[in-house]
């Protein structure tokens, strides 16, 4: 550390004295080791040192590692999802102190800048989506958390990391740009497009607001499986193409009041557009590469409203008084635990989820418990 | 009359002995004519029947004439806009007698189905766009109204017909699929694409809610002309067809609140899309007849929202509360006036808009006042 | 039935020849008795005759016996809740035919007026409640229904009556005035004030959103145990006059985010007043006979809501597929039934619901099932 | 300044060498003086220093000066409005640099707590109103502002300080409680009680919305002259005691959508209770010092809403557009202009409102321009 980041740094714990650490560092379309880097240090009085207790691999990071993502460059560490405890924390911080445990958000925020303050922080003006991409990340021993008072959370003191650690990332993701965007609500039918994590987050938070039912289309009977249990009441495999006929048959060609697409390819985005209802409401949530052909010759009167979003993690705080009441056990999300150290097992099972059955794996660092 | 009309006719004003009247009726693509029609009668106890006093032509009367919308066949009488007077009603009217004035809506609504209980009168399951589409419409000396008490207004006392016509559907299409959906608010940056009647009618209902910058785009510099003195605040001419580019060097690369989608085709859907900032609605009232590339590879973390909506009219109500407050002048959307018996040179005109410099002409049964 | 009344009759069916039934008749402060009435017939075009197959006693009706309520005069049949098979129906209506089984709305909606176009059915202009208040009720064998098309629900084919009659008032009244006005949302802390009948409706619908802690407060522990069975998290009995003060305790002084009043006199009024949170929302479920102390010179600054409404049925579609989809089982609000010639009896019971453990109790007509 | 102060300060600018400036001094009920005090310096890393420019008297500012606000205590510098340059910054302030030109909010907000990221910065934990009230105030020469980053906004480069400095407080004060919460609407008809500064304010800021009528109330026929000016449509002079009757004859019985109270006084709050129609609004924004007595027994089935709010601030940015595009003139409000050395002169003039026909006063540092 040197000694503009020691003025920085009202606070000096030594939880380690090392000036090493070990993280997934990216290389380039298909490589990443578990390496050494140095350990992160405080660069900016609004920074946080945590030490990662407990992370998890997202979907994105597959896509980093694929080079989908030219914004992340070689020598970057990977992962924007955990739980952790404080190391240091810069003068500005006042919300966090050393020693605390945290649940860190995938997304930055000032909380300053026209977009923080209308509860945009996906589109922070200093921040938004920058851990693991432009920054390095939390798939490491440490990670330094910028804008830390408004990109950290309190841990409850009998919280569980493993459940707790779908707070960072996928469950805020379901709930706002599906379900608050879909605006579900009492009695309504509800179709989900994708039955992956993010799917599944969608499908346990949209059951906040009783829906009636719910219609979930995905290719791999498995994983409409486990959305059965998980609450859906009517499985579609979309194998065959007709996915779109299917739902409208069983609704009497009614559709449905809210279509959440969760995979983010035309063919998905096409079986919201054609089973919402007059009045309905398509929330996007998948991540898209390419442009969808969108039909406003059959639309333009149907009243409905299509909505995109990168999670904001504004909703983290009532998420986590909705796990503590009891009401949502993010946990069931957990198939696969890893020690950090072997976290590229951990990529390979998750990389192969549909094969392992996999859906959110946990990386422990300090190993198993 | 026949005896089961008269059954259903609870009282029976003399306004007319004739059981024949003057109509404009379509006789397939390219062909109508001012010619006699059966003068309509009760059919249903929730009918009405009104002599048209005032009434207009809209784009649709001329797609409707283009052959473009099947659903209209041979022998209907057009139009779906008008003022009148009340000569017959059904036992199961009750808000409305005879010798009322009033405003006919261009959406017929039973008030009693699943939609239009949701406000979506539009998809009435018994009505809907119906007038001068599927039955017989205003261009007519009178004309059968279903659904009287939920598809009539009263004319207030001190009503003026021209500006008061423009209820029937301009300006509810505006306010509610452009500015309602798009939802307006004071300080918003707001680009209406299209000068048109319809997007002109978006310009005068924008205004309810302050926004601090309106930027009309138009082919037409006389149209521009007009939204200027209606209240635009920046006009941008798009035949060089880099009117996004233009708007988001005006805003520094901000872009817009609201776009507002007010003609119908691909190339001005996709301004919207191109100048709609994150966070940002954009609210489409043009009638499509093509799909549209949606680059929701560009879209889907902007956190946008896109409307489609027929106009609904259940704020008609509200903007007779507007016109009369005087804050709302309608009938500035009025440039040429014929009697009803000259409709064919009325549609000449209309049909020429650009070069006769019209927006919406009056037609006014018993000549010109 | 008089030739004026056949003449609004669209349909003759012959489900009975007698001109006389059985209902309980209103007669003055203290007094009623179950006797002979004539049979209801149609008066106006959107009339129904419904006859009476379930039905059940409402909290107002013990009110009205009373003398409380002065618009309800000697000779009037009491209820306002029922379910039922149309016998006849007026010419003007179109939404239910002769044999059709029916739920009755509490709350007559002509559909047509201001008040009914904004959804607010309860101040409607030709209804309102009006049922066993200014016109005859439904604890009768028959019961003419005005506006039947804005005041009656088909039944469904697979619904449960004594489960259904609850749908006529009691559960969109806790959840229109208490739940939806309360603005409950996940995560919240709720508090209900009262677990009588209403109360327990309001528990149980604002459990559709997910709330973190429900608070129930009275006086009766048997009905706390009744209110933690159906879901509360925390019960507070009133007795010593401090609820408020447990409440502020157990939240460590935050209070909560919403309260509702279901009660409506000033004592349990006031605990909402000393519980709502900065922010929070105050649902008046109540009726009131008295002012209450509004203490403005500690709220003024809160930021808080304080609503009131009479419940507008307006909700009943929605609740109804909430009910279908097993979300929301109503017949758990029922412990008594009788016969509907036992009206007496059954009043009896309502009567000393503390001592009887009574909710709701079923008046079947036909004798039990 | 101290070291330990000088250690949080990141720029030091040489606007002033003295260490003493004059400031207006409370000292206890009825008493207060322009004296000399120590220049204020940064005391925490969000805190800014800021050399007023523009300064003004609120209603409050002589409230406290009765002795009516126990929290303010002998020694305190007074005022909470005020336009300046920033003279100094901690080292936790981002968005405001040395010699930014700034607007002051009334209301310091720290960002990160739970009520600031629900947009309540009136309960921010670490702030709230407390600028002239737990800590010195603006009516000086030079004011520290904590929570820098959320309690100042940038003045723009084309700024009129008089018209600015009521963007401080009367402004979001007006349109956050009567406006916002109201929800005024396009055509409703408003009541506005009150016709002082705020409630002219709120008469300014209501038209944002077009509402169709607005009536103003109050004892004084110059106010309610002001209040014609500024675009009131009907004026009830409330001396008679009658002004509710009168209201309800003008509007036929029907009342308003929207009654805001904008005095604070239990005569005020009745006429709004009195005047409200079904489905209406009440808005209070004035500081109540008592309780008041709120007919629950007329107002429990009509369905209205009451809100209470202390300014939250959070809509300056908006407001600040509005200003900029000149749909609102803020400078209106003033009608008196002092050196800020003659501030007791000021106060004498404010202090006889009525007979001085004062509105705002302009508090100008650096003698009048």
């Amino acid at each position: 550390m040197t000694n503009a980041e020691l003025e920085l740094t009202t606070s000096a714990a030594t939880p380690s004295a090392s000036t090493t650490m070990k993280a997934l560092v990216y290389h380039g379309p298909g490589k990443c080791a578990w390496e050494d880097k140095p350990r992160p240090a405080i660069q900016d009085p609004g920074d946080a040192i945590v030490r990662i207790t407990t992370s998890t691999i997202c979907g994105t990071d597959l896509h980093i590692l694929k080079g989908d993502l030219p914004a992340v460059t070689d020598g970057r560490i990977l992962g924007h999802e955990g739980i952790g405890v404080v190391e240091h924390v810069g003068t500005g911080v006042s919300e966090f102190h050393v020693g605390d445990k945290v649940i860190i958000s995938c997304v930055t925020a000032c909380l300053k800048c026209d977009f923080c303050k209308r509860g945009m922080y996906s589109h922070c003006r200093h921040g938004g989506w920058i851990l693991g991409c432009t920054i390095d990340g939390t798939q490491a021993e440490c990670v330094r958390i910028p804008q830390a008072d408004g990109s950290l959370h309190h841990f409850p003191a009998d919280g569980d990391e493993e459940a707790l650690v779908m707070l960072c990332d996928i469950l805020p993701t379901g709930y706002e740009c599906g379900v608050l965007n879909g605006q579900v609500k009492p009695g309504d039918a509800v179709a989900i497009v994708g039955a992956g994590p993010v799917g599944l987050a969608v499908l346990l938070t949209a059951q906040f607001y009783s829906p009636a039912a719910i219609f979930m289309i995905d290719l791999d009977d498995k994983r409409l499986a486990v959305a059965k249990k998980f609450g859906a009441t009517t499985l579609i495999n979309s194998t065959d193409g007709h996915a779109a006929h299917h739902l409208m048959e069983l609704t009497e060609g009614a559709g449905v009041d809210v279509a959440i697409e969760a995979v983010g390819v035309p063919a998905t985005f096409d079986i919201c557009q054609a089973v919402v209802a007059a009045g309905g409401r398509i929330a996007n949530v998948g991540v898209h590469g390419k442009p969808v052909e969108l039909h406003m010759e059959k639309l333009w009167d149907r009243n409905i409203s299509l909505t995109t979003r990168l999670v904001d993690t504004v909703t983290t705080p009532m998420l986590l008084k909705v796990v503590r009441s009891g009401k949502l056990q993010p946990s069931k999300l957990v198939t696969h635990r890893f020690a950090m150290n072997d976290i590229m097992k951990a990529y390979d099972t998750f990389g192969n989820a549909a094969k392992e059955g996999a859906l959110k794996v946990i990386l422990a660092n300090g190993g198993l418990r």
